[in-house]
């Protein structure tokens, strides 16, 4: 399958130029970005962007998918009784086919919102695997070993989904230091040796999980997963909202990512990640939605927008975060966070995760900087198109591979069930 | 022209229930809300919901419409440069053909963001009336009075415009304290007293304000302001960042509004209204963009989302804000803070300001709590129809009385002969 878009702007991501011109695919890759020119191969399909921009997917970096059926879900509890009185009893109900249903609802999001990948911690992976491959979904796996379970099948899942599906992989993971004991991470730190692979992590989300790490170990977690080894292949953590100097040097020396999650944090009262002074030390970022129990959306844009403008305050500085800094850690930055150096930016020969943003949105207008527009002004109505691996899967509101009212229904019908 | 929505979800926003049933406009207003139920009227339209939700459209309480030519413009200043580098010397050459289409771009954004009402401050009242009043949108100004002009034209512009048109009014304003000269706050202030009216300003925006406003009067603007008479016929202040107890006292004792503004405190690091604690106190709040130089979108979604969930880490609390408290201001409370009672909720007799929530959007599913899933999910994807006083100006992407392509070639022309 050939595919010609013409008449495009294009953002490549590998600098701040915008190209007008064209873009071709061929099956899953890109064969060619550049202006326009006369060819004379044929195509099976030539879309006339109309000087609409393509720019790579969104890549959400840090989320729980099928979570969405706790989305608006008991909203005034405080943490620990949204997570015993309501969440916890629902996850222990949660069965295969529950969650297929949600992880769709939830892929139909982005879908919608142009993530055209997600980094996801969640349980039931066959049934996760089987819908990202069925849908057509970019998905990769990171592990969520806690202590109530996963170990055992760290190892055999790595292997597994690695080897599954082109749109399918495994990276090492576990919840989280208050989650997991010090036997279970040294194995766990014992499999990335093994096997010389990064391990994520949620890390120092909010104040109690750091003081709570300190009076068991006597250091912060960042030190602690250090200390074990975990993060000898690299890796990196989530949230990543209450850092000591120690910490940012450990992650910077070993080019460890922090994954960003502001509207998670903020709706959980964990705090506001210092986002700029990330920025201003190097260090490698990325962002996520988290789950949509906690957010409640998985509007990339949004988070954008909130990593770019948060840290303002607390610097008093107006101009604190570059926004195309932050679109770079959303579209590359994920890319190489998740694994998939691959689909980071558009050239020939990468993968075909495209999104067309519609520059007939009014926020995406006058044209005076196009990049701002997107992080400071964007929100998902300005995505008219989302491409994974050559295969258009959303447009103009139609998704092409999930049925969408039957996905509802099925959602519904099980809440009624699980609450 | 009788219009009928059937087979609705309807919140009236008088209480949280949300109705099944169904919805009538005759000409400007609303004729019944309720059940489905059985008619010998005939209907020039019949609109099947498809169990879409209608709900009452948004009122941003805070902007300057026009500005939307400094979306993405010189970002990365501070506030002084910002001003003085690029807006200022722009704003100086605006005619009233520019402040046509830039308005009209803001009104195209308003619309496809559920915007039925603005309370809008800015200059060039004929321009922004008669644009206003072609494409059918309901515009309350807002008196822009400072030091550099204005008062000679307030009270003339009081009077035109509260009789030029059903959709268009006048309130009393002037920008700051700290743009304005005590002796012509003492003359609005009399104006006010003449024609028993409320009046509005920018109030404790920065901290530097407040602290310039002591340092010349020794008390707060919002002290001034009532020593001054200006409140004595009610009034509010935008922005309400940095409030003393003596300033939430004054504000509580005369029913004033506070209108937040978060995105632009946020991205001109301003600070966080706190607003949780405004809410436990009863105070009267509505919510605004601000214009689109220093938000850059004019989304009341992202504004309503920030408003809820950003108290949340000053308090320490997960549920600070009631997300229903939000979405009542910034539908029901900012009628009322605007004078526009009669488009505050949906019932017989209101005028037909509605919109229709497409609830086949993803970031809508399940349905554990609609109107939570408004304000922590929605986006202005999410925004299927939107209808001022009886007529459709926004369905399905479409603009029906706003010639879209044409703004933004004019307004991107402008921009070329303005930089």
């Amino acid at each position: 399958m050939k595919i010609r878009f013409k008449n495009a702007k294009i953002l490549t991501m590998k600098d701040r130029d915008i190209i007008e011109g064209e873009l071709w695919v061929e099956d899953d890759k890109i064969t060619y970005v550049g202006p326009s020119c006369s060819s004379d191969q044929t195509f099976d399909k030539e879309i006339d962007c109309g000087r609409d921009l393509l720019m790579p997917g969104l890549k959400d970096a840090h989320t729980h998918t099928a979570m969405t059926f706790a989305r608006s879900l008991a909203d005034n509890y405080q943490l620990d009784d949204w997570l015993h009185k309501a969440i916890f009893p629902i996850e222990g109900k949660l069965t295969a086919e529950h969650i297929d249903a949600f992880y769709r609802l939830g892929v139909a999001e982005y879908l919608k919102g142009g993530v055209t990948s997600c980094f996801d911690m969640y349980f039931q992976a066959k049934a996760t695997a089987d819908a990202a491959k069925k849908i057509g979904f970019r998905h990769v796996f990171c592990g969520s070993v806690n202590d109530f379970g996963g170990l055992d099948r760290l190892e055999d899942e790595f292997d597994t989904y690695n080897s599954y599906d082109p749109l399918i992989s495994y990276v090492l993971g576990f919840h989280a230091e208050y989650t997991t004991s010090r036997d279970k991470m040294e194995r766990i730190s014992q499999i990335a040796h093994d096997r010389k692979a990064p391990v994520y992590a949620h890390i120092s989300e909010t104040r109690a999980e750091v003081a709570g790490c300190v009076e068991r170990y006597g250091v912060t977690p960042v030190v602690l997963f250090d200390q074990i080894g975990l993060f000898d292949f690299g890796g990196g953590g989530f949230h990543c909202v209450h850092f000591s100097e120690e910490d940012r040097k450990i992650f910077k020396k070993k080019g460890l990512f922090l994954v960003f999650n502001a509207c998670s944090n903020l709706k959980l009262a964990s705090g506001i990640a210092p986002v700029a002074s990330y920025i201003r030390e190097g260090q490698k970022i990325a962002v996520g939605t988290d789950g949509a129990g906690s957010n409640n959306a998985l509007s990339m844009f949004r988070e954008m927008y909130l990593d770019t403008v948060l840290s303002n305050v607390s610097e008093d500085d107006a101009a604190s975060v570059d926004p195309f800094e932050i679109l770079k850690a959303a579209t590359v930055g994920g890319a190489e966070c998740m694994g998939l150096t691959d689909c980071d930016v558009l050239e020939a020969g990468k993968q075909a995760d495209i999104i067309r943003i519609d520059m007939s949105c009014p926020c995406m207008q006058p044209l005076n900087n196009i990049a701002n527009n997107i992080v400071y002004s964007g929100d998902t109505s300005i995505v008219k198109m989302t491409m994974i691996a050559g295969k258009i899967l959303y447009e103009d509101g139609k998704f092409n591979t999930i049925d969408i009212s039957g996905v509802y229904d099925r959602c519904n019908g099980y809440m009624r069930e699980l609450i």
